[in-house]
This record gives structure tokens, sequence and C-alpha cells, in this order.
């Protein structure tokens, strides 16, 4: 990290004062890998996307803005590689996603916001999703639960995959395995339908880690619904510290991963990327964080 | 109109049914000529979007959205222009809009939702927006307001433009001219400083249209600061009938302009042009009406 955000200063020291003087040459191009609607049902990306602008705006760098599931990744390739841009950020690749495979073998400079999927090799920033699943399962543990269910994101994303291994890791390392795990896709529906799955494979459930803010949240109204009091009969922990964990009743318990930080960082070293040409390799890790409210 | 749903309906019957069968050949672009942060604080565009992507997914075809400034064209029009995508849907393209003007010049299927700038000729969809403005100065007129101002959107953009014609025109016929006009940009913070700018040039001002409701909640929020009252001292005219219309206090009188209806029919003659080469060429236009609530 240290080595990182001294580098960073270098990109301040060199880049335009006060976002006066636009770099009229360059643009970036900012992907997110999902469907169009999602970039207004899923709140990370209205976050990551606002902090990354106002990062580029302040060093005067015009940014666009593309959605790109497999099925689009035809519209988004072109323009990336055929030198259109100068700089793209990716956001949330999943595995085998085709854009990914096509930027890692450009050349164009690229900075993940997010480890890449196994077997693509892109410069990135991670968040330390891992240990953010340890953290939730040894809360569970110090509070003596021991019927434990997960509502996993999606496999083939590599954050969901990562706070997975280190909730079933650490439940593993106290003796408990066969954790029955529901996946879903970070939206509220995928939420009640995983709870509902949990529910009916392991009916004295005692806690439930939901790998995003949203899901906990459809988790929590789940448990409600069959009179189940949360935390009392079953503790609740989410991903994210969205401001919806603070709108839940009872509030959420969650990971919290700092995602305006963690946006600005991976756009700061794509501005570095993009200045000079033979950095050493350096992909950060942000930490994150148990906030304990109501839910466990 | 009748003319446009009888060929959507040949349209429909063509289409794989129930969305099941996907035309893998095809790839939509929704483009949005803002900068990013935008999609996000302007709910105009999560409503178009979300719209758009239910009829092209009810078709089976697949899309990216893509944000363009004047300044990110060059990101948005290779792919565009060089065959990457099937068809094009424009979202509030400006005057000299570089993209608009590439668009026009490329020959590929393009819809514009909005009536495209002066000057470029595009296929496009329109709401009544001067109708629309009409109807707000009418409300006031048999209201007896007398002092009216208007707080007005970005006159680059032909919506703008539109609204404040038909509003000025409409007091024009009732002998009332040189009415004040802020502009804004359709964000909170122009609607504060828009209407403090009336209230400088106009103290006593009895009436105000604002181009949209983000910014006529802005302007009610200023009122009320200075110890006016909304509608007793000052009536306010919003414009969309979003959301927020309900959650003003008190609650916004607004036109109201059909937004899911607006994408969704835009989305349709779009991909009507994708697959049928020589139609006739229609652009149809969508009525707005005046919502009477408590502001005016």
């Amino acid at each position: 990290m240290h080595d990182a955000i001294s580098r960073l200063g270098y990109v301040r020291h060199r880049a335009p004062r006060g976002g006066a003087g636009r770099r009229s040459d360059q643009v970036v191009a900012i992907v997110v890998c999902e469907p169009a609607h999602r970039l207004f049902t899923e709140p990370f990306y209205a976050r990551m996307i606002t902090a990354a602008e106002e990062v580029l705006t302040g060093h005067g760098v015009p940014l666009a803005v593309m959605t790109a599931t497999a099925a689009t990744s035809t519209i988004a390739a072109p323009p990336l590689v055929a030198g259109g841009v100068d700089g793209v950020l990716l956001i949330s690749a999943r595995d085998r996603h085709p854009l990914a495979v096509t930027l890692a073998a450009s050349g164009i400079p690229v900075r993940s916001a997010g480890r890449p999927p196994d077997g693509i090799d892109l410069p990135h920033v991670d968040m330390d999703n891992r240990d953010g699943g340890r953290q939730a399962a040894e809360h569970f543990l110090l509070g003596g639960r021991r019927a434990i269910g997960v509502i996993a994101g999606p496999p083939g994303l590599p954050a969901s995959r990562d706070r997975l291994d280190g909730f079933v890791q650490t439940l593993a390392l106290a003796g408990m395995t066969g954790v029955p795990v529901a996946y879903g896709d970070f939206t509220h529906s995928s939420g009640v339908h995983g709870m509902q799955w949990l529910l009916r494979r392991m009916p004295h459930v005692d806690a439930v880690f939901a790998a995003s803010d949203v899901m906990a949240a459809a988790a929590i109204q789940t448990l409600r619904r069959t009179g189940r009091r949360v935390p009392d009969d079953v503790a609740v922990i989410g991903f994210d510290d969205a401001p919806i964990a603070r709108r839940t009743s009872p509030t959420l318990t969650t990971v919290r991963q700092p995602v305006e930080e963690f946006a600005a960082l991976a756009t700061r070293l794509l501005l570095l990327s993009m200045t000079s040409a033979d950095l050493p390799r350096n992909n950060p890790m942000l930490p994150t964080e148990l906030v304990v409210r109501e839910s466990a």
C-alpha cells in the first residue's frame, strides 16, 4: 500500500492542477461487466463510478461508461482495442468474460477493480474479501452460533468466491464442515430465494452470512415473515456497508468494504500506467472491516 | 401514432416469442449523452434504460449502455460506426454533439429518444414538451398568477427549448413578455441557484415553472427557506412526474411525460428498423399531461 500511495503522489505532481488544464488527448472508459439495469439496482456501481469520475475529472480526463456482458462484448471490445481509449477501468469481470480476455491481450492500460478471474492476467486493485468472510465467521462462532448457512454471490465472480472461501474455511477450522450454500446474484429477489432455500434445507438455522447487504436485507425480511426473530433466533451478517445497512430493521451487522477509496485507488493507478510506461507491477489490496450493528 | 403501433404489432409478430430464442447476431447500444455520474443522479435515465432493456430482452437482443459527452465521443463512435453494433438508441443528444453528427451520417439504424438537435437528421420519438409548457402556463394564468419566472433546462437540449418555448409563447399570447428565465442543468443545485437568481431579479415572484421535478423540488425548498409559502405566495410547477413529485412538501403539480412508454416505443421502432430495411419515415410524438397536486 505505501508503495502505491507514494507513486500516487507522483501522479498528482505531474497532472494538471485543479483540473483546469484538461489532457485533451486522453480518454478513459469504465467498463462494467453487467446487464444495463444493474447499474441502477446495485448501489455498488453508482458508488464506484461516481468516485472514479471524481478522480478523473480532477485530472482533466473525460470518461465514458460502458456495460458489457459476455453477449455484448462485441460492442465494447473494438474501441478499447483499436486505440479509441487510453485506459480502461474494468469492474466486476467474471470468469471467461470475453472482454477481460481481450483486454489482457491488448497491451492497452487496464486496471481491474477487483481481482480478475483466474487465468486472466490484469493489473488490479482488490478488497480483502477473504478476510471479510473470516471476520463474519468468527463473529458467529464467538456468538455461539452453530447452525450456519451462506447466501453467496455468483460463483464466477472472484470477489464472491473469496468471501465464501474465507467464511467456510474459518468455520472448517472450528470443525464445522458441510455448510449449506445458496447462490444468489446480489439482487433482493435472489436473497429471498436463497433464504427460502436455506430454511428448507436447515429449518433450525441460527446464522446466515450474505455476500451483499441487499441480499442480507432480503434474508432478514424473509426470516421475519416466517416468524423468526433477528438476531435472537437467527443472526444475519451482510457485506458492503451500503447505505441500506442502516435502514434495515434491525440494523445490519456487515463487512465494510471501502468502495470509494477502492475506486479512487484503482483510477489513480490506471492514470499512472497511462503516463509512465515502465512501472513495477503492484496490485494493492484494501482491508475490509466488520461493522457490528443489531442483526448479529 | 396509430401507424407506429400497427407497425409494432408487425415487429412483435416476427420476433421470437417470450424471448426464448435470442437473436444472437444482433446487439444494440444505448448511448446517453451525459457525464457518467448523471446516470445515477438523474432518475430519468434509470427509467429510460430499464424500460428499453425490458423491450430488448423480450426480443432476445442484448444491449450495452454507453455514456458519451462531446469529449468522449471518440470512445463511443468507432464501434457504432465500424459495425460492432446493429442499432443505437440515442438519449438526450445536445446541439452539435459530435456523436449525433457521426451517427446521422453512418447509415446504421438509430432512433433518438427525444428530438435531435437542429440540423441533425435522425429518426426519433419525441414527447410533446412544447404542449407541456403550454399547459403549465395556462394553469398559472387561470390561477391568477402574474409575476411568473422560469427555471429552464440546458438551452442546447431540444426538449428544454421546447418546454420553455411552449411556456413563454403561451404567456405572450396573454400579453406577458419579458419573462425572466434562469437556466439550470436539471440538477438539484442548479434548481437552488436558479430560484435564488429569480428571487433577486423578481422578489415578488408568484409562480415558477421548472423544467424538471428535481429542479422544482429545489425551488420549493429554496422558497420555503426565504419564508415564502408554496403555493399561497408562490406556485410551482415541475416537469416529469418522477417519483419525487409525490414526496415534496407540498406535493408537486407537474407535467407528466410517459417515460417508460417513450423508451419502449423508441426501442420498438429501433428494432423495426433493424429488421426491415425500407420503412416509411415516422417520428411519433407522445402527449404530456398536467398533473395537479398541491404546489400550484
